[in-house]
């Protein structure tokens, strides 16, 4: 029979490499799985959503508005709640006037921070156009610029957080070969990065946003920061950094992705975006076409939360359980790991990067991995994590170890089995 | 300062007309609303919910579960459940291999039908394509349309559904102008339309796949039928239709975009689709960008709903009252609209499409609306249901009347004052 005429964009959508892993999980049932990116399961608020939804759907007022439609851009108090926490967490004081970033006007719910990537995405960028991304980055992202036809470049991270030598470098080198009218956006999950566990220190913001304003007149448009801070609320150690928005006068350029899925509940999957007003009705229309608004029962539940002081409370009891989760996580990575392995404590999030001696390669097709699997543990290979950047080779020899989903004796026994694995291999 | 620059998809979404529509309903609080899609709140399933929610989360194996990340796919109850229902609705014996048009394997969860029509979308369409769908059609698919730049052309609707005459000509003149290739499926809303409450005939859709399998050949590619039933469920009176899938021999054409928003509760949005087996991974992949998974605590809900029989119970209690709201809308309209204005006695869904004698005009700008306005009740403009094709002119005559949202004495108040302004207009 003829084949199906797909589109470009469906010729493009790869299949992410999640999918594989995944299969595998199913295909190993005794698997210990290093590489899933699950929050903790037995401190999910499983009590504060019962009683919150029990809350809403027990009042005749609350009810049956719940059930019904909301609108595109979300629930009310919800965006205000949100927009004044994001205030609060970067501790900006409410401007006078039109400037206000932090007003709920600019706010959009979405289906978990993911949406709005994409549709930040679909609203800014033309197949060809060019993103700037740390190098690694979150891969599910890289999905989405790959079904788009993006180009992207890879920023150099350090420990604590992007390259700007390097983002100045990339930023030149563009504008001599004429690319810089491509350029869109700097993608940057800023928080206890996905997937290094990296946070961006404030004062690399402001100086990828003064770079990102210095090439605007060459590139004849706004280039955008787009912050991912899916994990900025799962923090157990180190200081609160403020979000881009909170760099005075530049601000203005930052696209805030944020999530109560993470931090809250997974299954809920109540993301949103601070957008810049130029920005908003487009992705807002685009939102409808989507789906016309996001589930209104699940809003109506984040915005009780919320206001019930029980969404504070959540944070506070989950910290100091992946606080657990890293420190077991890394008394297993010191005892059972070849000290000629790099990695670093993570202060939040649910990620430890393992970086091998140079040499040895850690893919999919590797010895490694392979090896690893027929031990029954499985993590996420790093190279699944850069770019498709011509102007640098991947590296392979990373490994990305989620400690989020696992219990500790899991934890404890995948890192043994692990390090058994990389001392054979490393001979 | 310099101006954003937008994907071209970017700037093809338009504002969609329904955010007038609700503009308008904001600066007019005493406004009667016969324009918002919105179901019958009193019947929305309060009861249902709070107690299916309660069975899930007051477990210690479901709870933590329903909170977590499901699959991208969707919830493996909820799709089976689903799927073994649409076989029962369309009276299909399973079949033997491979060819099971209802295999659980072939359904995908969706936030809403309309993520499904987005998604379908994106995966076949690039600009310039052509999608077919009837004159007149549900208006946000042609906001989608709309921002992916395809070009439309409307087939003639009688009262039974497509006409298949027009349907034929229309695919001649493609195939004479070599526009074929272009063509990626035909959209039709098959059951009580939106807006006209038309549903279509079986052996209309039987035809219609026919019509489509005949001009593969010159189009080089399958032409998909895609089927949007969403008002499927909201029937109570007439026969009961099978859908398109249950068409000996062409079913594995049909793209089946179902939900239970609309007869269950739209503020959850749960929405599914039945694919064929090529479409399906693009799409699911597509799903992976967008979300990589609807809110898996609602897909807990409705299979649950679904299993303990509270879905059919519901559907049967809310029947009645759709059935009384037609009534009663019905009543009005004899009593209050003048003789000349012909309109269809629905058998299901929601909506009444009433036209005027033609020379009057009916569009957001005409005296009629601004009348009716003026008098506190809002319709939707029946020009607003037409795609933008070149071959015809959109009629301006109708309106869209939706009868699920007002209450009874709404529903009479609403249309005696519309009658009353029409009266006035026809002199």
């Amino acid at each position: 029979m003829k084949r199906t005429a797909f589109s470009a964009l469906g010729r493009r959508t790869a299949e992410p490499p999640i999918s594989w892993l995944m299969k595998m999980t199913l295909d190993h049932p005794h698997l210990i799985s290093l590489a899933a990116g699950f929050t903790d399961n037995p401190s999910l608020p499983v009590r504060e959503v019962r009683e919150t939804l029990e809350e809403i759907l027990r009042s005749p007022a609350s009810g049956p508005p719940a059930l019904q439609y909301g609108s595109t851009v979300g629930d009310p108090l919800l965006r205000r709640l949100t927009a004044e926490r994001l205030r609060v967490l970067d501790g900006v004081k409410p401007a006078r006037g039109g400037g206000d970033l932090y007003a709920p006007e600019r706010l959009l719910v979405t289906s978990g921070s993911q949406q709005l990537l994409y549709m930040i995405t679909e609203a800014l960028c033309d197949p060809g156009d060019l993103v700037l991304l740390e190098d690694p980055t979150y891969f599910v992202y890289l999905g989405i610029t790959q079904s788009h036809g993006l180009r992207c470049r890879g920023i150099r991270l350090a420990e604590d957080g992007l390259d700007l030598d390097y983002l100045a470098g990339v930023l030149e080198q563009l504008k001599r070969q004429g690319e810089l009218s491509r350029v869109k956006m700097l993608y940057l999950v800023t928080y206890y990065q996905n997937p290094t566990g990296v946070t961006t220190r404030f004062e690399k913001k402001v100086g990828a946003l003064e770079l990102l304003r210095r090439y605007e007149r060459a590139a004849g448009h706004p280039i955008y920061l787009l912050e991912d801070a899916a994990y900025r609320e799962l923090r157990f150690a180190g200081p609160a950094v403020p979000s881009a928005l909170a760099c005075a006068g530049l601000g203005e350029r930052v696209i805030y992705a944020g999530t109560y899925s993470k931090p809250f509940a997974t299954g809920a999957r109540v993301g949103f975006g601070l957008l810049p007003r130029e920005l908003f009705s487009i992705v807002t229309r685009i939102k409808g076409n989507h789906d016309f608004g996001s589930a209104n029962l699940l809003q109506q539940l984040m915005a009780r939360v919320l206001r019930s002081g029980r969404y504070e409370a959540h944070l506070e009891e989950v910290a100091p359980r992946y606080a657990r989760k890293a420190a077991v996580i890394g008394q297993a990575l010191r005892a059972h790991f070849p000290a000629s392995v790099r990695w670093m404590e993570p202060q939040g999030g649910m990620y430890v990067w393992a970086r091998l001696p140079a040499g040895l390669k850690a893919g999919l097709r590797s010895k490694l991995f392979q090896a690893a699997l027929a031990r029954d543990v499985l993590y996420v290979p790093g190279e699944l994590c850069y770019a498709d950047d011509p102007t640098r080779r991947k590296p392979a020899h990373e490994l990305r170890l989620s400690f989020g989903g696992g219990s500790l004796p899991e934890l404890r026994a995948g890192i043994a089995r692990l390090g058994e694995v990389l001392t054979a291999q490393m001979g």
